[in-house]
């Protein structure tokens, strides 16, 4: 099971009984598969750029939030649906201006090689899909993800989601290889470590008669720590997952549509041209949407033998809504924006890290930073992690835990936190450190 | 491959500048695997109700698309779904009334035992998910499915929708038993015929060790040639399964949300209760959303154990609209005019079929109605229906087809079709049969 900070129903007694009541009820229809972040649960009313509001009015500074990842509510994203909305909202069997002009928008922001896409309602569907073209294309099933990936929730995705836990199995044909953890030496040198992962998963792998289909990761490894640097140590194994015949899909639902600031994508931090991009989370800001991009050669046998038709996938709303993201991530400059306030939180964060030895390694690349939190003996700590993000919370700013242990600090804002907003954060933050580790 | 009426590049020639240049600029990034109806692709760019408009302003009236089902552009629904997501859209990790409010009113709508509601963004998710948690309940691997059924397009759901062609194989653990074509006799009788099927599939099936685990089935058969009648026949096959340890899901996407007219789902038609109900098409009518229904104590175990969390699932603008949808079906009284207007149309096909040797038998229930088309020998001709379903298109009415050999014409408007537009369609039906059946 991932590690979320989940509201267990023991905690309950200090909640108001307006609270406890909807909870109640909710247990009741949604069943025991639906977890709640905080030991208080959160009650979400209102959102407005990187802010939003509890039913009681109060504010939270929202820096977990990538889905709208424009900002919450964003008034332009709203136009583009419901104009749409209003006019027609069909499906590819009937021709649309909008899906065409925004395969091409979404196109463009590509390498050229990258020429085709499809599009589907989430990113479980658009990775569910890679693997199926994957192993079409290869004649492969092995596919190779990290020791903590997540991909996805259907059933094919499932089984290349290590982190889902130990009742959720990992796929027969699928081998994990850690992920590339060192944050220090070259690309060169972190790269030929990872490289040599895989290539000995691939050994493995055809030991037991599998054939190679699928190097799959996400390229900013967000469920094994956010492991971002150095940029580069990618293209290695990609290489020598190719040579034997495999296909490299990058996952780009956690580091995509500008996310890391310099780069649209996060392929483009580790110089490599993916054969498959898989997208989702802020590609709608919200609105249900995910897809892929591809190479035609690798698309072409299983286009034409195979078709594919996704009812609600690339429908002109949802390319209204894609556009309008597209739109407002070049005009209102939010990849430099990332770029800019995510190094003003890192540089922050890493002040507090030189007098708190309870923060370890702080990574991260634009509006996606991690923090490991760390306890006397430099050991993973999640519990003092979860204790952080509790009094965040309870002091109004949003964050999450991610990594293999739930013990490292995600920080991943709407791309439109400004600068002042970081600058609260920090105090806020600072605050939390305080209380959290005050000695004695 | 489904057979759907698909443009062909060299049927091009015909069409004018405008639309060839956008079918060429589309095809160049959407690729292959996208298809498009009619050999004059529809450029649809308005829709209202049950009427649709293309780019030249041409008005056709809307008897095929299903998934707006209370109409295109229903104001209602535009309205709830602008006002949500300018409040906010967030997930189910946070708490929010309006997903609780909807999953206790779709229940509200099945018998008690469902007591459990799951969202999805597609159909095919939910599908995937019925199949997870049922292999997950009974230890099974097992699925008998009909053999041109539809579920869907993961690589789970794939794999038992037989109806995709021979390119995608069926699941191994997967058998297929004939539809329960027979449109005569009692439901007894026909109900046992189908028992017999599903009894002879699970002994082939625990022959070969596989354990059964999913009796799944669109309870309207849509794909397999829409098979209604007679209501009842359901109900011994369900049965025998059960015996056997495995789980019944109903898949309502076609059937489901009223378009049978007399009952709100399809499995109440035939008086059985499902172990799990999924859902996608006209529950949003057009936003994506799909869940399922499901007794507590089947998903129970899965629950606790493998947790679940879809992005978009269930977040507060979705869960806005499918209440929408869920009142402008009560306040409107759909559920009668789907009765009252499906019977009418098909009296009126009827009384052209006493007239025309072409028309064969015409099944249906509500606003879902099949026709089947046969040649002078009383054979299937798929040929004679896509000429009818084109010749409608060209004077402005929307109909498909469906069944093995898609002989079968699929008449499925949005449910708020009035009387009047049955009549106009009626005649405008007239006209195409005379054209296409034209002797000599």
């Amino acid at each position: 099971m991932l590690k979320v900070f989940s509201f267990k129903d023991s905690d309950g007694s200090h909640l108001d009984k307006n609270l406890r009541g909807l909870i109640d009820r909710r247990k009741r229809v949604l069943g025991p598969a639906y977890q709640l972040f905080y030991s208080s649960p959160l009650h979400l009313v209102k959102g407005a750029g990187a802010v939003v509001w509890d039913a009681e009015g109060r504010s939270y500074l929202d820096l977990y939030n990538n889905v709208p990842s424009v900002g919450h509510c964003h008034p332009r994203v709203l136009a583009a649906m419901q104009e749409q909305a209003s006019a027609i909202n069909t499906h590819t069997r009937y021709l649309h201006e909008k899906v065409v002009n925004y395969a091409e928008r979404l196109l463009a922001t590509m390498p050229a090689v990258l020429s085709n896409a499809m599009f589907t309602c989430t990113a479980s569907e658009a990775n569910d899909l890679a693997l199926r073209i994957a192993r079409d294309y290869t004649g492969g099933t092995g596919v190779i993800v990290t020791s903590y990936a997540y991909h996805g929730i259907t059933s094919a995705v499932a089984e290349v989601s290590p982190s889902m836990g130990d009742y959720v199995p990992i796929g027969r044909d699928v081998r994990v290889v850690p992920a590339p953890r060192q944050n220090t030496g070259s690309s060169e040198q972190v790269g030929k470590i990872f490289a040599e992962e895989v290539k000995a998963a691939i050994k493995e792998m055809r030991r037991y008669g599998v054939k190679p289909a699928a190097l799959l990761l996400d390229t900013i490894f967000h469920s094994d720590g956010i492991l971002t640097d150095p940029p580069g140590f990618l293209a290695e194994a990609v290489r020598v997952f190719r040579q034997e015949g495999g296909l490299f899909i990058a996952d780009e639902v956690q580091p995509g549509f500008g996310r890391t600031g310099k780069t649209m994508w996060g392929f483009e931090r580790h110089d490599v041209i993916p054969d498959i991009v898989t997208m989702g989370k802020p590609m709608g800001n919200g609105h249900p949407m995910g897809g892929l991009a591809i190479k035609a050669n690798v698309l072409d046998k299983f286009a034409h033998n195979a078709a594919y038709f996704n009812t609600f996938g690339g429908n002109p709303v949802s390319a209204a809504v894609g556009l309008a993201v597209l739109d407002v991530i070049r005009d209102e400059g939010l990849m430099a924006n990332a770029e800019l306030v995510g190094e003003y939180l890192k540089v922050g964060l890493q002040s507090y890290a030189t007098e708190c030895s309870h923060l370890g390694e702080i990574r991260g690349s634009g509006l996606f930073i991690g923090v490991d939190i760390v306890n006397n003996n430099g050991e993973d700590d999640p519990e003092a992690a979860k204790r952080l993000v509790e009094d965040l919370r309870e002091n109004g700013a949003l964050i999450g835990v991610t990594g293999p242990s739930a013990s490292v600090l995600k920080i991943r804002p709407p791309l439109c936190l400004s600068k002042e907003q970081a600058t609260s954060f920090l105090s806020i933050f600072d605050g939390s450190l305080k209380r959290c580790f005050a000695e004695g």
